[in-house]
């Protein structure tokens, strides 16, 4: 603005790179950059929501969320005791890690832990709320997995939220129980005020380990986990997201909610209680991701190309030739030269510099051609 | 929390007292307290928002909203000259205080000054982003009209903000013409950085003044209009607000929304969309509500009941007999022995103490019989 700053933390802040990269496509661009299914979303919830409507107009809905609904996300997501005390309905995920960090910390005294790659949004939301966070480095040779060592050794006095993805965007990394339990456990032998950990569990229905998922709410007190409809229900556009932990924090969030925005969208939530009160429509898309995924791995070991092999999510990342230090150059040139949009690795932290993050969530033609063009591109001198 | 105070803003911030007296309601209780109509929404836009879910799923809406309905909600409300870029869609307009607050002002460098009465929101938001506030007192005398020369008094040199509710919540009244371009010639006259104005205009479609709606969006450039279709269209729950006013402040306004909660739910925006392809829906309800205010105003003439007569919105504020300065008690005793929700005017400022705010969205036979009772009970001894 020439006539004024207004609030200095919000001006510092850069667009974001993953929306710059995805409004540069063209009609005729693969799209492999962003995060949202292509699916066609189940409608027979809406009609339930439709039908709701039509008995009960479209009154607010209450601060926290429709109670039921709470009650049925305490219990899919939360631990063994929990009730709908312990789930707030947020205008997204999104609007949970805001509110995480909002809410949890002062910005006086606390700091935040953020791994190097993450999704941009965790230190973004710190910035905004002018909260410091320091960043522990996560590894391309071990497939950029979390080790609780490392975590645990990064905190510093001021430290008071730990703040993860699992799986894990762009890495599509899933933490291993065993890391999970020693955080717990390091975590819990700490004096002073405990440090939160915000568990960013979106992808959590699409986890492809083949294990049954593991989540750090059952395992230490101080967790925020955050879900959504978004990913698992192609519901990206009906903001519906969830957190999840203990009543006292949950109050915290759900206070700032209310004075922020009052209540989530009463349509929203009703399409989510019909979807939780037959909870199988959670995973109704798993089996086209696992899919999706192995013709991932097919056809980038068909081509050698060097990915990570995702546990979960959505993602790969593409670790590219040497020549390509400079990740955005890469992208811009995938873009310019092969009409294929993708993320360069620099977004998610100097760790994933060098790589691309290409989404698989498109249709599979478009990701075999997709996988094609970049194929030819590692293969093409620069 | 027990284990930690997190955002002391936050923690400072006491509960709305309005919620308060509404979870207070028994079944039979007839409710005179709470802001949302109780009219049946139009459910043709859901048909077509709901044809548009089939044919496109739900993916993300743009950041700042659906072009086109950005584009209706500027040329509705906007100045002449404003077009999408003036416009940014939100979550209800009580996201559009917060916004408002929030991006366009500096917590170590900004003021604000609301008047007393006003919404408790207005003054809540800037207590959660530690933005000091001041107040400008309205007067009983003349129905709590707002006169631009004691705002333009009442600026101090961290005056950044004036935040004005018209028709206003509690008192139901407009700003006249006249007091807004003196405002605007006041505020233009000042040097150095200009002030902003927002103006809360989510009752303009409820206006009973006979005149056409003058909105200072006209006449002030640093006008930050709020919208919302919760109650023209009986739409509360659908979340549906806009801000509109100068390009780089909406940029700034929508850039923090995005940030903390991506964008809008994607049904919602097409609800609206299909609203404002036919404008005329936007005054459906209008006869209704100036029926109803008939009703009021002759009720509470044969009871001699004290009212303020609205010039708009769903409220009116009652003078409570001498004997009863404490309106929370008079609230108290309203609800307990005559079965009535209102709300103590204490609530919206030390300015309407003494008075009680009857909202009358409720059914016709029950604003008769809540004042009916509430004349029984100015009349009994205490």
């Amino acid at each position: 603005m020439t006539e004024s700053s207004g609030n200095p933390l919000l001006a510092a802040i850069g667009p974001s790179a993953i929306r710059a990269m995805y409004e540069r496509r063209r009609d005729t661009s693969i799209d492999l950059s962003m995060g949202q299914p292509t699916l066609a979303p189940d409608v027979e919830p809406f009609g339930e929501a439709m039908d709701w409507i039509r008995d009960n107009g479209a009154p607010y809905a209450p601060n926290f969320g429709l109670l039921e609904l709470r009650d049925a996300i305490a219990r899919i997501y939360g631990a063994s005791e929990y009730d709908a005390s312990n789930a707030c309905v947020l205008n997204g995920s999104q609007e949970g890690i805001y509110l995480a960090v909002k809410a949890l910390l002062d910005p006086h005294r606390d700091s935040v832990l953020v791994t190097n790659p993450s999704y941009p949004s965790y230190a973004r939301c710190c910035d905004l709320e002018g909260i410091a966070h320091r960043e522990v480095r996560l590894d391309a040779s071990d497939g950029f997995a979390v080790a609780a060592d490392a975590l645990l050794e990064a905190l510093e006095p001021s430290s008071r939220m730990i703040i993860l993805g699992s799986p894990a965007n762009p890495t599509g990394s899933v933490i291993e129980e065993r890391e999970l339990r020693r955080l717990a456990d390091g975590l819990a032998a700490r004096s002073g005020t405990p440090v939160w950990v915000v568990v960013d569990e979106v992808y959590r229905e699409l986890t492809f380990t083949g294990r049954p998922y593991v989540s750090l709410v059952d395992l230490y007190p101080h967790t925020i986990a955050l879900h959504s409809l978004s990913k698992s229900c192609a519901l990206t556009g009906m903001r519906i997201g969830f957190a999840v932990g203990p009543a006292a924090a949950i109050g915290a969030i759900g206070r700032a909610h209310a004075l922020m925005l009052m209540s989530v969208n009463v349509f929203a939530q009703h399409v989510a209680l019909a979807i939780v009160r037959d909870p199988k429509r959670l995973r109704a898309h798993f089996d086209w991701y696992a899919k999706q995924r192995q013709l991932v791995l097919e056809t980038a070991h068909r081509h050698k190309l060097p990915i990570v092999e995702p546990q979960g999510a959505f993602y790969t990342l593409l670790a590219l030739p040497e020549r390509w230090k400079d990740s955005q150059a890469a992208a811009d040139q995938v873009l310019d030269r092969f009409d294929v949009v993708t993320v360069p690795g620099s977004v998610f932290g100097a760790q994933t510099e060098g790589h691309l993050r290409l989404s698989w969530s498109a249709q599979p033609a478009d990701v075999i051609e997709g996988l094609n063009r970049i194929a030819e591109f590692c293969a093409a001198r620069a």
